[in-house]
């Protein structure tokens, strides 16, 4: 009997394909839907995507929402060059998985989330792994989702590290830091898994090799499209030993809090475009002697996270 | 009989007043010289300010010695105008203290450090509280000291908290980001002791009237000084609610470090002026799973040590 209700916020993306695959096989986890963002991709493009990648992994149930399809603070959205380069212009390094027959649900992903937040409450996890419009438009429409909630784990910011799109910004946050910000300072119970943790989390071609391995059509697909990341990671100079396992790390930690060392801390988002750190995820000095309301991942067991995921994804593309 | 021989570099200052006066009191420290920095002052005056303060506090055998003079990057260093707004044109408040007879040790600082390093090793805690441009020069000298001091507390940067200076820079950092970079890359058991945990720290004129209320001249004239820095951060709007023990608690946490939490991080200090956070304290990407060869307080029991300070500065005024 799983213990969680888990909605996944996904702009799939290959690592977002990983945190499926993981949360579809973590016996703790009731995926319970999956809404579509923009980010790596078109939300068009997310969503299809998830939809392909569910019905791979045997979890056609999961259905799959459309959400915001640009920030709050922009009328429209196209793909940041750099996405397809790391993602691949499908989002799932250029891969060509069977396309799913079932259709994205009728219902909008935000009013999704908010009756998930009423039905399930404490045992609800919210977890995003692109930008954070959709938990920040849900807020605006219900407030009281903020405390209701049982958890929210994002994949998203930097407090110790640089970020890796401006010294100060993180991607997921870089694309709508107006909703981070709204996010940050209104969501109660958050935790930030940034880039503090997941970029000491390393996935080797050594890994999808074994994926690969196991000679059927979802280990070959996802070692596949794993290797385009890593190969990325390789020529972007990311980083030369492995690929970044973000996405997955967000979603273990939601359930395994014990990967992490984590730091109570008030954050914010800057939103100032004059002061030059647009998009940073910093404690609020003002809010220091306060309750803390979020944490941020600070410490990651990265040898024993990375050994479970694998040993999960062998168990889940077995 | 102490536990450990310290050198203070301070650049006197409030809050280094405070400092000196705390390890003046503390049974584990043997202080057994100040360095003299430029900072919050010319280093002739605050080399003069701790003369006079070692004496007022009844110790005048420590040895002041002169640092250096401006920073790694400058020929000249004049006093920043905030800095005589926050501590005073004198430096302690504008408070007449006597002037001590001692006159500065003829031996530089800088020599004064290696030789202490050398005889002390890992009985030697060395705790700048202004810039770090005398342990850098230090280390330029004699390379060995980075693993001979047995402990190096800074009070310094910002990791987790915007700075005071700039949205990314804190002040003793900001004065010489280029030396503290050097400290940050080279100088092992470092632990930085940042705005993250001290402006946590917070001491008011309820306190100070106690000083006061000793009836003696070191009640009296630490008070003063004292409040000539709570009325600045109220002034400035810095907190209304009291003044940070920035210096003090990393006297304090060098002998006690269980007021704190660590995060063991590898960090650098930026030194590019064309990235927009020249003077920004932060973890190194390309050292995230390398050993660690410095910490970061993260988190301070800030009632705990506020109430303790309290109490050890009524036992050093009295």
């Amino acid at each position: 009997m799983p213990r969680y209700k888990m909605i996944l916020d996904l702009d799939t993306g290959i690592d977002d394909a990983l945190a499926l695959a993981y949360a579809v096989g973590h016996q703790d986890i009731d995926l319970i839907g999956i809404i579509a963002s923009y980010g790596n991709n078109l939300t068009d493009v997310t969503a299809q995507n998830s939809l392909d990648l569910l019905d791979l992994l045997g979890a056609s149930d999961v259905p799959v929402f459309y959400g915001a399809r640009h920030s709050t603070t922009t009328d429209d959205f196209s793909v940041m060059p750099v996405s397809k380069t790391i993602h691949g212009k499908n989002g799932v390094g250029d891969v060509a998985v069977p396309k799913s027959s079932r259709q994205v649900d009728a219902q909008s992903g935000i009013d999704f989330l908010i009756e998930a937040a009423h039905q399930y409450q404490d045992e609800l996890i919210y977890l995003p792994t692109g930008p954070l419009t959709n938990l920040a438009l849900a807020l605006e429409k219900d407030p009281a989702i903020a405390h209701l909630i049982g958890q929210t784990t994002l994949m998203g910011g930097a407090l110790t590290v640089p970020g890796n799109v401006t010294p100060f910004t993180e991607a997921n946050i870089n694309q709508d830091p107006e909703a981070a910000n709204t996010v940050f300072q209104q969501q109660e119970k958050l935790t930030m898994v940034g880039l503090d943790v997941t970029l000491r989390t390393l996935l080797t071609k050594k890994e999808t090799a074994e994926w690969r391995a196991l000679g059927n059509q979802k280990g070959q697909l996802y070692a596949d499209i794993m290797d385009y990341y890593i190969d990325a990671y390789y020529n972007l100079d990311i980083d030369k030993r492995g690929a970044a396992l973000h996405d997955p790390l967000a979603v273990a930690v939601a359930v395994q809090p014990d990967y992490i060392d984590t730091l109570p801390l008030n954050m914010k988002v800057t939103t100032d475009k004059v002061t030059g750190d647009y998009g940073r995820t910093i404690g609020d000095t003002e809010k220091l002697l306060d309750e803390t309301t979020s944490k941020a991942a600070i410490l990651v067991d990265q040898d024993r996270f990375v050994h479970d995921f694998q040993r999960m994804m062998l168990a889940v593309l077995a």
